[in-house]
C-alpha cells in the first residue's frame, strides 16, 4: 500500500514519520519544505507537486482548513490524479459544507472519501497516541484501520456519513470553547472577592475538572500566558463559527456558542485576536473592570 | 476537643462517623433521627436540641442551605449556647450574603466562624476523601486542620474572609452547570447529524474531558437517566442564582449563568424541575425538536 | 370622599394637585416637606404622620419602591389606621411579591387593595394625561374611576388580580430596556462604518420607531447626554430584576432581560450606575472599542 | 434622462409606476411578466433582457437579495452594457460584502454606484412616501435626487461610502427583530399572569410604543395571525445574519442579535420558518409551556 501525504505542519509531519517508521511507503508534499529532509531520511519520497503525491492507494491530507484543503487537494489537480478506487482520508478539521462537497465529488469522480479528524496536539501525534474520530463507509474504514492503528491510540466510529465525524470534531472544539469561557467567568467571579484566579483554577483543575482540556487552558488563564499562542483566539472563533454553521444546518440553537462568539468579537475589537484562545478570559475580566 | 455536629444527611452522617472513628467526642443532632443510631453506636452523644449539641469546642454544620442553617444554628439558639471563643465551621454551600451575616454575628457575639464547603459526594465523604475549600482566619484554620485531615484528602485555602470560600464553592457549582449545558448543546448538535449522543459523550469524556464532572453528568445525559435524581435541576438552578447573586455583588457579568438560568426556567416550565440536574439537556433537545 | 395621599415626589405632587383642583379633600403626607406648601395652598390638609393621612375613604400611595411603600404605608401604621372597607390604591411600580403580600394583608385586615401603576413622566402627570394600568376587583375600580379620570387620559384594565397590573407595568419597563439596548447595539453597528449614531437615530426615531420611548432615549444616546439622569441606570437594572423575578414566578424565560442585566452589570462595574439609563449604550460602544 | 428599472415585484412595480407618472422614460425588465402590462400602459419600454434595460442614464434595481441582484444585474451582462459614466442605484437590502464588491466593480468598470435602500412597504411605495436611505458620492446623489423626490417623502444621507447606507438599512431591520422579540417575551410574561397578550399589546402600542413597527407586528402577535406571511421568519433570520456579518466585519458584539438568531432557529426547528416574522413570538410562548 502506497500512501500520499499532503500537509506536513506540526501535526502532519510527525504523523507521516510514524507511517514511515511503521514501514509504509509515503509520498510527501508540503508547501514549505522545512519538514521534508527528516522525512526523506526516514524513506519518504518527496514529490514536487501534490498531484505526484497522489499517485498512491491512500491519500491522507492534514491541512489547515477548508480553503487550504480545497487548494492543495482539489484545485491542484491531486484529486484528479487519484486512481479510481483510491481512498482519500481527510484528517483536518473542516466544515460540514466542505465535507458534503467532497462526498459529492467522490461520488462523481469515483474515488473514496473518509473524514478522520483527530484529537491531540503535536506531541500526541508524535507518540502515535491520537484519538481518531472517523465516519464513512465501514469497508473503507477497515481499509484505513492499519494506518489509524499506527497514528492513534484509538479509533472512534460515528456513522456511515463522513459529515458525522466532522460534526463530532466541531462539537469537541465547541466544548473546548465552553470550558475556556466557563473558566473565564468563574475566574472573574472569584477575583471579585480577592481570590487569585490561579488559586481557584489550581484547585478546580485538580478536582472536578482534572481533564486535559481544563488543565491546559486553566494553566494559561491562571498565569495570563497568552503569547506565544498555541492556537489563536481568532482560530478558536473560526471553529465556533463552524460549529454554529453545522448547528444551523440542522436547526439546533447553541446559546453558549452565541455567548462565545460575542465575547470573541469583543476580544478582537481589543486587539486580542492573535493571542492564545485562552485570552478569551480577558473579556470577562475587562467587563468586570478588574485589573 | 469536643465537637458538635448539626446536619446528618447523606453528607453529614458519614463525616460525623469519620470524626468518631478518629477518636473525637461528637455531640450530634438532626431533625430526622434515622441517622442517629449507627452514630451512637460509634460513640456519639445524641442531643435532643441543637443548643445541647452546641456545648462544644467546635461546632460543625452541614445543612441544606441558608434557610435551614439559619433555623437550625441561629434561630434554635445553638449559636447563643456556644461558649465564647468556640469555633463554628459551616461546611454547607450557602450564599455570600448569609456568610457575611454570620461573620458579622460572630464579631458581635464573640464566637469564631470558618466557611469550609466541600467537593465530593457522599461516597467520597465516607472515604474521608473530600476536598475542603476553606477561608477565614489562618489561626482558626490551624485549629480546624486536624478535623479537616480526618474528613478530607486535601484542604484548599482561599483567603482570610469566609466569603472567599463561599464564592469558590459557588463558582465550582457554576462550572458544573456550564459543563452540563455544554454537553447538552453539543449532544443536540451531533444528534442533528444522526450521531447518538451516547457515542459522542463516551468519546469526549474519555479524552479531552475525562474528568469526574463530565463523566458523571455525561453518563446521565447519554442514557437520559434523570430519575431518581441525585441533585435536582431545581437545586441546580438555585446554585446558579447564588452564583449570580455573588457576581452581582461585585459587578461581574456572567453570560453563561444567564443562559443556564433561562434554560433551567424552560425546564421548570416543562415540569422537569424535580429531575436530575443533567435533565437540562432536555431543553436543547426540545428546542431542536429532536425526538 | 376624602383622599389620603402618601408620596409627593415628582409624580405624586402634581397628581395630588390635580385631585385638589378637581375639588377633592386630600390629606397629604411626605417625608420631605418641600412639596407641601403649594398643595396646602390648593386646600390640602397637611398631616404630621402617614396614619393621620390614612383617615380617609381612599388612600393613594405613589412611593419609590417596595421598601419605601412598606415603610410608609405598612410599618408606619397607616394601613392599620384605615377604616374597614377603605380602599388603598397603590400607583407605584412594585414587585409581584410585594403586590401579593398586600393582597393577603388586605384580606386579613379588611381593607381593599388596587394596583394602579402609571405610564408617563411628571409633565404628563401634571397635565392629568397619565395612562393608568389597573387590576383588581371591578367594583373597586368603579369606585376609583372618578379619581383615575382626574389623573389620567385613559384607564386600562388587566384583570381581577392586582398583580396583573403590576406585571403589565414591569413588562412595559422591560420593553423600555429592550428599546435602549436595541438602539445601543444598532448605534455601535453603524458607528463601526463611520455613520454617526445621531444620524442613524434621528432617522429611525422619525420613521419606523417614532414613538415616545424611542424618541426620548434615542435623543439621549445620540448626544450621549447621560447626566443629570432622569432615571438612573441603576434603577433601570432594578426594574429589569423585578421583571425577571415576575417571569421566574411563572417559569417564563426572558433572554433579552438576561442580556440587559449582564450589560447593566458591566456598566455598574465601570461606574456608570448613576448615569441616565440610556448610558447602557456605553457598554456596546466600549465592547466594540469605539471612541 | 432615461431610466432602466430591474425588479418589478411588490416594491419595484409601484416605484417604476411613479417614475413613469412623473414623466420619466423607463426601460423595464422583470423575470416574471405579470407586472409588465400596466407599466407599459403608463409608457414603459418593456425590454426582453436586463442588458437592454441597461441602455440608460440611471439604472435602478430593486431585487430580492444579493444573489438575485448578482444574477440579474451582474451575471446577465446588464452592468457590462451600462455606458461609461452611467449611474446604478441599488435600492434593495443587500449585504455589506456585496456592496463592497459592487463599489470595487464600479471603480474597475467606470460606472457609478449608489446604495439607496428604503423603508416602507408596498403601499408606502405606491404613495411615493418611502424613506430613502442613501450613501455615496454627494454629486451622484444630487443627480439621483429628482428621482428620489418622486419615490419618497425624504432622503436620508449617511456618508460617502455606499456601505454606509447598507449598514443603516440592516440596522433598521435588526431593530425590527428586536422589537418583535421584546414583544414576544413581554407577551409571554403577562400571559403567565393571565393577562391576554392582546390586552397588553393594545395598551403598549397605543402609548410608549405607538410606532409603526410596534403597531404592525404587535397586532399580528396579539392575534397570532402568522399566515399568510408579509415577510417570513426565514427572511427575518436572513436579515439578522446580514446584520451579524456587518457587525463582525467591524468587531461589534450584538448580543440581542444572537438571542434573535437562536430563537429563530428554534422556530425553524418547529416548522415555523414560512410563517410571518412575528411568529417568533411562538418561541417565547412554547418555552414557557403556555397554550
Amino acid at each position: 500500500m502506497r500512501i500520499g501525504f499532503l500537509g506536513l505542519g506540526s501535526m502532519g509531519a510527525p504523523m507521516a514519520a510514524n507511517l514511515l517508521r511503521a514501514g509504509y511507503q509515503v509520498n510527501i508534499w508540503n508547501r514549505s519544505t522545512s519538514a521534508i529532509p527528516p522525512l526523506v531520511e526516514l524513506g519518504a519520497l518527496h514529490c514536487q507537486h501534490p498531484a505526484d503525491a497522489a499517485q498512491c492507494d491512500v491519500l491522507i491530507s492534514m491541512l489547515a482548513d477548508d480553503s487550504v484543503t480545497q487548494q492543495v487537494v482539489v484545485d491542484s489537480g491531486a484529486l484528479a490524479a487519484l486512481e479510481s478506487n483510491a481512498l482519500w482520508i481527510n484528517m483536518a478539521t473542516v466544515s460540514i459544507a466542505f465535507t458534503q462537497q467532497m462526498v459529492a465529488l467522490a461520488a462523481a469522480k469515483g474515488f473514496h472519501y473518509l473524514a478522520a479528524p483527530v484529537l491531540g496536539r503535536n506531541n500526541v501525534a508524535a507518540a502515535g497516541q491520537l484519538n481518531i474520530l472517523t465516519a464513512g463507509d465501514p469497508q473503507l474504514i477497515a481499509r484505513a484501520q492499519p494506518l489509524f492503528d499506527v497514528l492513534g491510540q484509538k479509533t472512534w466510529y460515528f456513522g456511515p456519513q463522513p459529515e458525522q465525524a466532522a460534526v463530532v470534531k466541531l462539537s469537541a472544539n465547541f466544548m473546548l470553547g465552553c470550558a475556556i469561557e466557563a473558566m473565564a467567568e468563574a475566574s472573574a467571579l472569584v477575583r471579585g472577592y480577592q481570590v487569585p484566579a490561579a488559586d481557584f483554577l489550581a484547585m478546580i483543575t485538580a478536582t472536578l475538572f482534572n481533564a486535559p482540556a481544563y488543565k491546559g487552558y486553566g494553566e494559561l488563564i491562571a498565569h495570563e500566558k497568552y503569547t506565544p499562542p498555541g492556537f489563536t483566539l481568532r482560530l478558536g472563533l473560526k471553529d465556533i463559527r463552524l460549529a454554529q454553521a453545522a448547528a444551523e444546518g440542522k436547526n439546533v440553537p447553541l446559546p453558549f456558542a452565541s455567548v462565545i462568539k460575542d465575547n470573541s468579537i469583543d476580544a478582537l475589537a481589543h486587539g486580542e485576536g492573535d493571542l492564545e484562545w485562552a485570552a478569551l478570559a480577558n473579556v470577562a475580566k475587562r467587563r468586570s473592570n478588574q485589573s
